[in-house]
This record gives C-alpha cells, structure tokens and sequence, in this order.
C-alpha cells in the first residue's frame, strides 16, 4: 500500500464511508512492503542511491539475461557479477549496449547520466592472480561513480614497489585492498593511510592457504585498526561499501 | 501503537480534527512494535502460551533476581536456566515461592493454574553425565505444562536397557535425546519411535569429542529422518520445542 | 516371528509336542525383527504412516529404477530423492505413473488415495538458489499429504518482503527455512511464529561460507527458542519431520 | 630528520660546507621514519586525527598507568582499552582526570577541545551480553568526538523493537552492530540503512557458537552487501573506522 | 527375565495354568535386558570377561566411592579411572583393599584369584610427558591380567634407544603406543613388528599440536597397516582391546 | 650385510686377515638393513606372513601392472588396492591369473597352498553405500586366508536387522564395522560383542559430513571399550589388523 | 633515484641551481624503489644471488612462455614451477634451450657458468607418491648451483632402507625432507643430523589426511628442534631457503 | 656398546677367544645405542654441538632442579625452557651460577669457555606482547654462542621502524621473526634481507587470532620464499635451527 492507497482509505474515513475500526483493521494487517510499494531490490537501491545488481553466479545464461533486460527496461544502471562469457554473450543478444568486463568477469550498463565522479577509491592487489577479484571491485566502483585508482602486484615482500604509490594510496577516500597467501597486504596499507580500508581475502595460493581462510584470518587480525574484512573473493561488497564511504565525504 | 490509539486517530480523522495526509504521515511511520503494544518477550510469551524464561549465565545473581521477581510480579510463570546455586538464593530471597532444581540448574516459578499436562514428552540421555542437561530440558518441559517420562542412562553400548523402555519412547509425542561422546543414540531411538526426536548434543567427552561437537555432527548425520537438532547444551531449547509439537498434537 | 508364530510355538507347548526347554531356547534366541515380522524400511513405513524413500544420490540410473519399481509394485506411495533426470528416465520406463520434479530432483509416485490434506507447513526459502532446496522439502511433504505454502525470496535483508507474509506463516502448523549464506532467516522466522522452525542449511554461498557450514553454525546458534536444526541441503529431513509434527496436530 | 634537518644539511651543501657525495650517503642511509620525524605511534595519531591509544590487556597495570601518564602529558587525548578496574586505579592515580566506563572496559582522558561533534555513529546490539563490546565502540566513538545513538537489545528474534528504531538507524553516518550466536543483525539493519555497516561478532554464545566463531562467519556471509567486518570482540577497531567514515561525511 | 522366570512362564503353559495367548503377551513385552537378567555392565563384564569400569571424572568422590564399593561387595575386579587423590582416599575409606596408581589417576581392587597372566602387551611412549597416559593402559592391563612391559621415553628424534628394546616389542601380543606432538613412534614401532598396534594420541605439546589433535591425524595416516588408533589420551580404552588381543592369542 | 657377511668378516679376523680396529670401523658402519639381508616391503611381508600390497591409487596403470607381476614372479600372494578397471585390465594382460574384485576396486592373486582358513572376521556395514569400504576389507582378510562374514546393511535406525545376525557377530574372532553418516554402528555393535571391534568411518554422507569426519569423531568416542579405529575408506588397514587379531587366537 | 641521481641533484644544490628547500622537496617525496634503482623481482634476485622464477600455475601456457623468453633475454638463470606439459611445450618453442622435468613439473634454463656446486643438499622423501615435490626441490636447488643427493621411498616403517643412508644424510649442509600421511619423517632424519631438516608437508593421503594438513601438523609439532616447515607441496620454498643455508656454510 | 667394547670382542676373536659365530650373534644384536655409547640426548648435544635441553613446562620445581644440576654436574652448558619463577628459584639452590631469564622464562648454565661468538642472529618482533617468545630465541641463540641482535616492536603498521633498521637486518646470517595477530612481519622482512627467515607465529590476540593459528597460518603462506615456519610460541627452535645456519656460514 502506498501513500495514495493510504490517502485514498483515509479519505474515505473523513467521507464517512468507511468506519475507524474497518479502517483500523486494514491497516494493522498492511503487508509492510506495500506501504513503501516497491520490492526489496528496488527499495534498497532506491534508499542507496545503487544501482541494481544480479549474482550470476547460481543462474543460467538465460535467466541472468532475461533478469538484465528487464531491469535495463526499468532505465536504471544495472551489474552482473560472476558471470562467464556465455552469459555475457546471452545478455548481449538482448541488451546490445552490455558492457563485458572479462578479467572482472562482470558485465555493466550504464544508462545514468554521468556527472563527475562522486568520490575516489584506491584498489590495490598483491599480485597478478589477485586480479580478477580486484578488477571486480574497480568495475562495480567505476559504475556507481566513483573514480578508481588501480594499484595492482604491489605485494608485501617487495616494499619498495608499495611505498612509490603512497601518494595514490593517500589520495583515496577508500582503499580496497585484495590479498590471497598470508593477506598482508591490508595492514601494511592501513598504517600508510588515514582512511577505511576495506579487505579482501582471494582464494589465491595453495596447501594451507585453505581457499582464502588464512588470508581472511589475517586480515580479521590486522594490527591496523582501520581495517574491516568482507568475504574471500567478494571484490563487489568491498566496492559496495567503498562506494558508500567515498561518497559520504563529498556529501550525500 | 495499539488497537486503540489507531481508533482513536481514526476517530480524529472521521471528526475531521486530522486531515488524511496527517494521518497518513503518523501511521506509515509507526513504530512496528507500538501497533502490537508490547516489547519482544512478551509479545513470543503472549503468541507461544510459554512463560517468560531468564538466561542466568551472563548475568549477576542480583539482576537475575531482579529480572525474576518482577516477572513473577506480573503474574506469569518464570524459568531462569544455568543459575547457579548463589543466584538461586539471591532469587529465592525475593521470590521465596521460587524452586532450584540443582542437577537442571534451573529456577522455576509455577504461578498459572495446573490443569491436566498437555502432551508427553521423553526424555532420554546416554549417560550419567548427560543429566544435568537432560533435566534442563525436563524441567522446563513440566513448568511448560507437559507431562515428562525421564528415560536415563541408556546408551547404544547397552542395547537391552533402551529396548527395555521402547514402551515408554512410543507414548510420547515427542522424544528429547541427550548425548555426548559418539551422539548415537538419537538416530538409534529414532529407528524405534514415529515421532519427532530433538537431539541435544552434549558437551560430555574428552579429546576428539572437541565440546560436543562430535556428538554434533553425528546427529546433524543422522540415518534416522525423523532427527532434528539443537545447539550443545540446549535442553532448555528442545523443551520449548517439544512442548509446542507435544501441545500441538492435542489441539493449540 | 510374529504373534501368530509366537501363538504356534506356544500351543505346541500347550499340546506337549514341544518341551518348555526348548521352546525357552528358541523363544530367547528369535531374531528381533522376526518377531515384528518385517524388514526395517517396512516397518518404519508402516510405524510412521510415511511413504519409502530411495536415496538416488548413491546408486546408478538402474538400480533406483529397480527398486522404485519393486516399491510401487507393493502398493506404496515412493519417494526417491537427489535423482537426477537420467534417473528420472529410467524410473519413468519402468514406472510411467512416476513424476519427476525437477527442480526439487525428485520422484514421487501417489498411489495412495488422497484424503484432505492432514497439517498445513509453510516452506520458506532466503534466496533463489536455495529453491532446490525448499523445493525438495515441499514435494516431500505433499507427497506426505500435506498442504503447504510455498514462501520464496525473502531473505533478511529486505524484511518488507517477509512481514507481507506473516499470516502465511502464522497459519502453518510448521515451517521449513532454508537459508545459505548467513543462516540467519530461520531465527528472524522464529520469532514471527508459535511453532517449530526446522531450519535447512543450503550450501548457497562462496568462500566462507564454507560449503554450507556458516548457515549450520549460524541456525544451531539461533536466538528463537523454537528452531531445530537438520543436515545441509537435508530438504527431506526437514520435511519428514514436519509432516509429523503437522499431522500431530490434526490427530495421529 | 625532519624537514628542518633536511634543509639545514642542504644549506651546508649550499654553503659550500657539505660536499654533494657526503651529503648523497646521510641521506640515501636515513631511517625512514627520521624523515617523518615521528615514531610510528604518533605519526598515526597525527595523520588519522584521532587519539593514541593503548591495548590495555597484555600489559601489567603499573605499565598501562606510566603509559597512559606519558601520552596524557603530550598533551593528547587517550584511550586505553580491555582494562580492567585494578588498572583503572592504578591509572587515575597518575592520572586524576581519567574516566574509567566500567562496562566498556575502558579509560578515557580528553584534552582537546570539544567542539560540535563531527558525524554521528550508531552503535546497536542483539542482547544484553554484548553490551561490553557495544560499549567499548561507543566510548572510543565518543572520545573521537562523534554523536553516539546507543540502540542495545534488538536481536532479530524480536523485530519490532528494531522496526521502532528505524528513524534513529537511518540518521547515522555509519552503524556499528555487535552481535554474538548467530550474528544474523548485522544482515537485518544492512537492509534497513544505506550507509556501511561495522559488524562485530562478539563471543556470547555456547557450544557450537564456538567463542564468536559462528557469529562471524555469519557476518562475513552477510546477504546485505553493506556489511563489512571486524575480529570478535572488536569494538575498539569498529569504532576507528565508524569515525573516520562518519567525519569524512562532514568534510575530513 | 532369564532363562529359568523363561521356563518358568513355558512350565505354567505346559501345566495349562496359563493360556499360549497370555504367555505370547508377555514374552513379546520382555523388556530385553530381562531376558539377559542384567543390566548392561553386569552384561558386558559377563560376557568380555573384564572387570567392571568406573569413569571417575564426571563423578564426585562420594559417588565414586559409593559405585566402587558396591562393585566390589559383588565380588569382582574393579576399576575406576582419571581418579584424583581426593577420590582415592573416600574410595580407600570405604574399601580399604583399593590401591591408587598415582601416576595412572586409577584405583583398582583385585579380588579374583591371579593365575598366570594371559597373554603379554607392550606399552611404549615417546616422553616422559605421555607417562600418564601409559600408566593408565598399564594397570588397567595388569588388572586384567595381562604381562605388561613399559617401554618409556623412546620417541622418534632418538632412534637409538627405540631400536635397544626391539626383543622386548617383538615378544608382544600387541603394542599400545603413547605419544603426544606428531605422533609419529606409532608408525615406527608398527614398521618393527608384526602384531597389532594401538596408537594412543596424547594432549602433551603446545601450539599446533591443538591438545593431540596433531597427534590423533598422524596416527590415523599412519603408513604403517597394523596400526589402529583409539581417543585422545584414552589410555584405558587401548588397554581394553589390547587385552582382548592378547588374549586371543593363548585361547579365549 | 646377512650374517654370512658378518661371519666371513670375523673368520677374517680369526684368521688374522683383518685387524679388530678396521673390523670394528666396518661393523659400526654397517647399513642396518644389510644386517637384515631384507628390503622394508619384503621384510615386513616375511614378519607378517602377510601378503605384497601395492596401493594403486598414485600409480599409473602400467606401473601398476609391472609391479604386480614382479611381486607374482616372486610366488608370493599379491594384493592391489584401490585399482580402476583400466588398471585391472592391464594386471590381467601381465598377470593372468589375477583377480578383479570390483566393488572392492582391489586386484588379487592367490598362490600360496590355501589350507583351512585361521581365524575368522566379520565385516559389517551400515548402508548400501558403504558395501565398496566393507568389500576392500572382505578382499583383503580372504586373500590372507582368514573366514569371512559378510553382514551388510544393518544401520542403527533399524535394529532388528543387527539384532538378528548377532550369532554371527558373536562367532567371529575380531569385527569390522564400516559406517558413514554418523558412525553410530561400531558403538552399537561393540556393545554386541567382546571382541576387538575394528571401526572404519567412510566418506559416505553429505552436508556436515564434511567427508567422513563425523563419522570418525564419532568413532573416536564410542563408549564402546573395545573399539579402535582406522583412517577413512581405510578397508585395507583394518583387515590387515583384524587379520593379525584372528590369526592370533589360533595361534601365530 | 639511484646514486648518480642524487649526486646530480646534490651538485645542482651546490652550484646554486637548486634551493635547498626544492631539493628537500624531491628527495623527501622519492618513491623508494627508485633509489633502489630497481623493481621488486630483480632487486631480489640481485640481493639473493638466486635465478628468477616464474609461478606458473595461475598464468596461461603464453603468459608463462612469454615471460619465461623475457627474463632469459636478460640473460639469467630462469625456473618455472607448477608448469604442466604444455605450458612446457609453448615455453621451448620461444625459448629452445629451456629443460622441462616432467616429475617435477619444473622448467629450467641455466645460463650462468656453472662453477663447482655451492654446498650440498639432501632431498628425502617418504613415498614414491611425494617424489613430484621432492623432485621440485632437487630441480630448484640444481638450478642455484647446490649439489643434490636424492634420498627417495625411506619411509618411517622401514627404518633399515633409512639408516642406511645415513653416510649421504650426514654429508648434507641441510636436508630437504618430502612427507605426507602422517608426515613423521623428518622427525626421525633430524635426530640423525646435526643440520637443519625443511621440512615438507604434501597432499599424499587421503581421509583424514586432509590434503597434506594432517602432516603439516606433525611437522610443526616435531619433537626434533632443528626441523622447520614451509606450506604443503611447496618443494620450491624448501629448496630456495635450503640453498641459502647450504651455500651459507661455504661462504657467501 | 662403543667403540672400545667392539675393540675388545674383536680381540677376543683375534686371540682365538671367542668364535666367530659367537661374536657374529652378539654383534647383530647389539642394542644400537650401545654402539654409540651414550643415550639419545647426549648423543644429540655431542652431534649438533649445542648444549642440553629441559623443557620445564611438563615437569615440577624439583624434577626440573634435579635434572639441570646433573647435567650442570657433566659440565655442559643448560638451558631450561618454559620455567617459572619458582622453578628458578628451585634450580638455583642447587645449581647457584644459573641465571633466571624473566622475560624468556628460561634459565640458563654457561659452562663452556666463550670464545668469540659464532655467526650473527637477528631477533625480530612485531608487538611489545610478543617479547617473551622473542627473548626465549635470543637468551637460547646466546647461549649457543650466537651474537643476537634484539630488534623489537617493528609491526608492519608502521614501515618506517621497520625501514630503520634495514641495516641490522641484513648485516644477519639468519633472522628470527616472532608474530602473533596476523602473523604478516617474516613476509615483510623475508623481502628485506638475503637469508633464511624463521618465523615464530605466537599465541598473542584474541577472538579469531585462534590462539596463534591465524600467525601460523600467515606464515604458512609467506609470499616470501626464504621464509620458513616452526610451532606457535617455539622461541626455543627457531634459535636452535637459526644458530645451525649462523654457525654454517663461519665453518662448522
């Protein structure tokens, strides 16, 4: 039920035709959505200003292309995540102007008219397998707005590479950080910036690097008090929230 | 907000005191729980028909005291699970009608009228060290209005002594088993009965018994489909939900 | 052996052709099962009113065929489940009456007649990829002869989607959550509702969600006193027992 | 060698007094934190903004105390966490001005000057027995001269509560949730608010809740893609991020 | 019921005081154990021919010395394990003939006449550490009447002096073997005989060794096939089945 | 060096030939295993009496089948473990008289004089599942002549089928019991038997199964005495000891 | 900036060309690497004496192949690891003198002289299914220019085949041990020599193996102090740590 | 049996004493350590040349006191690990020259003659928590005739300390890295310097640290290929293992 429904039955009240308790009796059992009269995927990019987002991952070619060109219909900017060139190809077919990222193996359309970019995000990865997660990040951060720094194969056992990106690190309003093996990679970062940093553990490595949980557990551990971790290989939470910090500091 | 305040808004909006858009803007920002006039506990307490239930362990003997006596001020029966024997003095001392029952390290409080037990429960445990989690769950189970049959110290080792008591198993209407070590028993109880079995693991063992989490996952793997399971420890949990599949079986 | 051999054996005693010695050895020595006069899926079937099940997930395409068709040759209603559709065809050779659901992965075949439905279970699911799930759960139970209401897509993090079906819920006589990710639908349901929750792990997820493992620990940690817990991906399970729970309170 | 050294040894080059290759070797052998002319700890401290802080656990009470009475003669506010009441004394002693927040575990000396609070940070829990860790984040939050809504007691068992404190959730720059057992809030509030949510697993709980284990991996599986996570218990470390993110929405 | 209330029941029919109808009633209700006329300890000892076994760890000294001297008033062998000093001395009060094995935490009574040992066990451990353990297998050997030899701190670092007692190893039944850390002296000493070895994890070590964890994964990876492994620091049980062996090998 | 070589060294010093101190420089050198004139595998096998064992799985089948023959050429028995039909094939081409058991995926060759079979052992499984596990223990304890009870499908949820076999359960000299799932099987039929219960937890299950590891917890803390276990799918290792069990009571 | 960039800035300074407060300027700003005058890799192996090496196993046969033909331009000694047979193939095409060792999926090119081998290493391994690591280290260690003695199927059942080649285990500067299953090895090598043992977990097993956890654990947990562990399979890591301590002994 | 007695039995034989054949049997069955003359750990100490071992935490005051003054009476050098004060205290009555190492918990006998020191080890640690495993290394390497360089407090959240001290690092033959919360510093360090890293993880953190796992885990997965592992805490074998490769580089 939306504020017209709402209008409409109070009105209704104030005529006289329908009593208090009738009134009272439909309100109380209002399904909450309808009041807000939308379902959840388009209330929440509604409330965050996001734009909607397809897991690709659990669905066919067929179903992730059906969904995005109905949500390309409805004009807003629309992602896929975890989405192989298959399903690409589906989503092109029907949605021609679909944009295929393959490192980030996500595909985007753009359909918002693109003001400067709200806000400046660093994403940085260890080495050259953490790519795919950190191309991940930077794709979903470019199409919500947001100005991406890519500072890739920076890895902890060579400083020197690190330290000659500082002024790109310190620029940033967020820094994503992507990071498999020992995931050090974020507290080193955390104790060059004064910003968020926002953790992600990638499934790279092998033998006791158990897919990612030593990585998780390392960052979950940082000594740098300015980090916070998001699950192994999800380079699109980390953007998410990312965006969400980099936007507050230019206002919301 | 409850029934009749939203009448009484209502009313305001017949009487033409409140304009529809007014009241539109007060109801849909209503705060969820105004409308069911009543905070958490007692709104499940009210929706279930089971007494309200204190958890002793992570509080002071005095608030759990406190808390107590002001439930049994209201009228209702009270349950306060791990309390040990300080608190149940510190409770007993405001509450003098309050009993310990020292193996379940529970406190109850009967204040509603008994009329005959709705619904039979058993309760069964593998061992000796197995009973104080079993009276938990015994204990609550008869401050919930069920009637309990403790069937103790019956392990698989023993066939002769379980088979014994088959009589008993299939009367109930819902079988609570607690075991620690191996967790056998509740898939072998659940092979004789044709009722829900709750399985509660128990914490007893040594070594690879890691807490209780062997017994976890032995029932969590159960053979037997009529097995279904709840935290290490948790006869306080089995109880509540037995009690509601026993009540259920003779009308809500 | 049964009563009637029992009978036997003792007339025999009783006309002097048998001596009480070695009627005493044979009496001790009778294999159990010889007494109740059947095999144990039988008498499970028969104990629990509920139909056989075949496990297909661990046999070839042949051998669940083979004994899908010995099963409905005797009459009952059968269930096998984790069939893929291979499997699927090879039942429906030899068993045309056999339906297969796809999306469930299972095969059902009534031949039972069918009364109004005995309970009412409400099947809820977190996500779309937990439907197959879910799906297996709810043609369990109808199969079972239940009603039941299917709730899908309603996840935590749009709660405006899952209070829209509170009355749904509020009519089961219990419900089915099945959640991967966080696990943490069950005990938002709990909450919402006076009867047992059986909550089903889904192996939905990546990284640490461990193959299921995070909603496991997630739902035996649950704060609603009313939630039980079964195996991941154990649609089955959860709805045998809520098909017992569910007809309970009809009257067994 | 801060800047000043740096333009001291460049003069004497300048002047003839320093040749270029001497002059070349002081610099290339630097310390590197000479340069900064800070050691670690309050090169932090000044880059962030935000006050020194001490982990209070690993040291003696004596040592805590000198630590505390050093920094608190620099001139900066301080911080001393996971402390406890025999510290407490030991540190008001040296130190007259210091707060201790019994609850929190903590001990604060403010010194700067308190203008208008910049950002506003909400800081929400399940149950009682996270309140600790609750309020560990709130009084860091605090000291770092952030507005702090303390919203305790809304577990998502019982909606309606956290319904009721929608306006107060969605007013603030960044949410901080502390949850133990199944750490489902965090994935509840994400969806109520669209700004970045600090989760913070706390170690309530019992059994297969694992010390915060089962919380955590709840949390790092969260369906709302606003969630970013910290190590259990980690209060302090949620609210250092909740500010740097809440300030950089009113301009750092 | 036993064999003669059995003859009994068959003499009333055969008398025709009792009709073949009401005899199969009873007999088909036997509680199963009455057949057997014993409870299940008595049983076990009965039919394994070891003496009775208390598991003093969950009990309070009372307890302990109540069920110990009960045991012993029937007559038999009697044992109790993990039995502090405390429990040693209520145990000796009430039955003085007890001896306490400080080192093993056991107390045993002998009462059965000692013919010559049967069969003859080896138990070896790699540290003194394991001792405890050992000793525990030890004398619960000894008390079933098995020749023990002890062969003490040989651990894998020093093959020297494992290789010195290789007459004594190969003069077993069986081998029990003890270690904590890697738990690697099973698989030597399984290399070096041809008999059954019962490898017995200890919790002694420190970090990684995660309280015998460590340990209990070697010994069941052993790349010796004659090894088989029992709980963490389950001396006793090692013993049990290594006297069965040992046993067997001079006729049961 | 055999004892033919240490014979002829020490006739040479006898005969002046060698110095004592050049002899002892040689003799303290002296590679252990040329004391023993023996490789590991032969050597084992001549202690044992047991056959040559080839673990297939990290061989190709080529190497495989050259092995196999070599050990045939030999005239010993001959037993190959898991072994894929490809590889049967290609021992057969080599080795005609070889055997393919194809449940149990093992090779066999018999060439010893088979004179009565000394010991006995059943092999008991709890589900169809576990029939390969159980067959790769039968195959082996067969080939190393030792009487063979297959009891296969007897799970704990139906006891009256165990019950029924308990004659033969009880006949044997060690058991085997092979389990997925939960592994409650071992406890129950320890309880059954007072002979040595050899457990071998497989990889039979789903979910919180996590491959066999619930299973072997559970195994690990049977309250069963006389239960010790092997690694998972392990048939081979717990045939090898149950072999050395029997073969003893009849004596070695 | 290496040193001639300084020296050039340094005069600039002195000849009046620069102010002192630029030149503070640059030199303060200077990423490090630049006064390193070199990026990660090469610095390393510049610093290490060590060839380059490429991780083949997450990079594409043409991406592994073309930079494999860059680095041998530069003119040093190159290894490849975890490079399959036709990432072998593409490499030899570009680069003809390439040397693929198939056991040790390692490709190598040896372009310095080869002087007198630089210290002396031992490569143990357990079984014949860990010669695929051992081999990764013999090849690695080869390419530094150590001499390796390979010690191959000395397994800890068959102490003989290992002590008698304790001559070549002596002789080692260090040894590399190869184990999976219960990974008790080098346990046993370390108490025969007096250097360091690196030892190597590797995912031989199966069951409770746990890929190579089981023998990492006893590895950590070695009662021998002068054994170190690298992660599972990781033969390469061994041998790089193994040639540093190797050619140590021999000078730097 | 050492050498002499060898000797002795061969002259035997030469003077026509003993046959041949009598000598033959008693050599082949010589224990072998009686050959090496000594038992394990002395033989250990005269191989590695490094002093005796107690590792106190397994032991009483007095067992600990009465094996450090028998083997101070032989004239070594002692070192006793994990020891607390009042086992100092104990040592110390009977051996007064042995010096109480607080913070490393060790105590230690210098006997030997001090020559200048052998090889140069620097000690390195992250947090001001990680001291006592830190010290444990150093006191040990001391001991063993190591000059240490004591670098503490250089977490890599702060590079620039950790820069300054590049000059110390690298001037090591070996270094030592103690680590606790994510473990990630031997990375950070391994790419500093062209030695062998020993990386310590300790039991230093809280909440998912998992009482050092996550160090260890980390360190496991060092991208640094110098970087080796030993147990959680084991201060103690990383200076053992450290001080074999210091000492190498100077000649054995």
């Amino acid at each position: 039920m939306n504020r017209n429904t709402i209008l409409d039955l109070l009105a209704a009240v104030e005529r006289g035709e329908l009593s208090p308790a009738a009134a009272s009796d439909r309100l109380t059992n209002l399904p909450f959505e309808d009041i807000d009269h939308t379902k959840i995927d388009h209330h929440r990019s509604l409330r965050s200003g996001l734009p909607e987002v397809i897991y690709a991952a659990g669905k066919s070619a067929e179903q992730t292309a059906e969904i995005f060109s109905r949500m390309a219909a409805a004009g807003s900017d629309v992602l896929a995540t975890r989405a192989d060139s298959t399903t690409a190809q589906y989503v092109q077919e029907k949605t021609p102007a679909a944009v295929y990222h393959i490192q980030a193996r996500a595909i985007t359309l753009r359909q918002s008219l693109t003001d400067s970019a709200r806000g400046r995000i660093a994403v940085v990865c260890a080495g050259t397998s953490d790519i795919a997660v950190a191309e991940e990040a930077a794709v979903t951060a470019e199409l919500f707005n947001c100005s991406v720094d890519r500072i890739y194969d920076v890895g902890v056992a060579g400083l020197h590479r690190l330290l000659s990106v500082r002024d790109e690190l310190t620029a940033a309003d967020a820094v994503i950080v992507c990071a498999g093996m020992e995931g050090a990679l974020p507290s080193v970062v955390g104790g060059l910036v004064g910003v968020p940093v926002i953790a992600v553990p990638t499934s790279v490595g092998y033998g006791a690097s158990f897919s990612g949980a030593a990585a998780l557990l390392g960052m979950l551990n940082s000594c740098s008090p300015n980090v916070v971790v998001v699950n192994i290989d999800n380079g699109f939470g980390a953007a998410y929230t990312a965006t969400m910090i980099a936007r507050g500091s230019q206002g919301r």
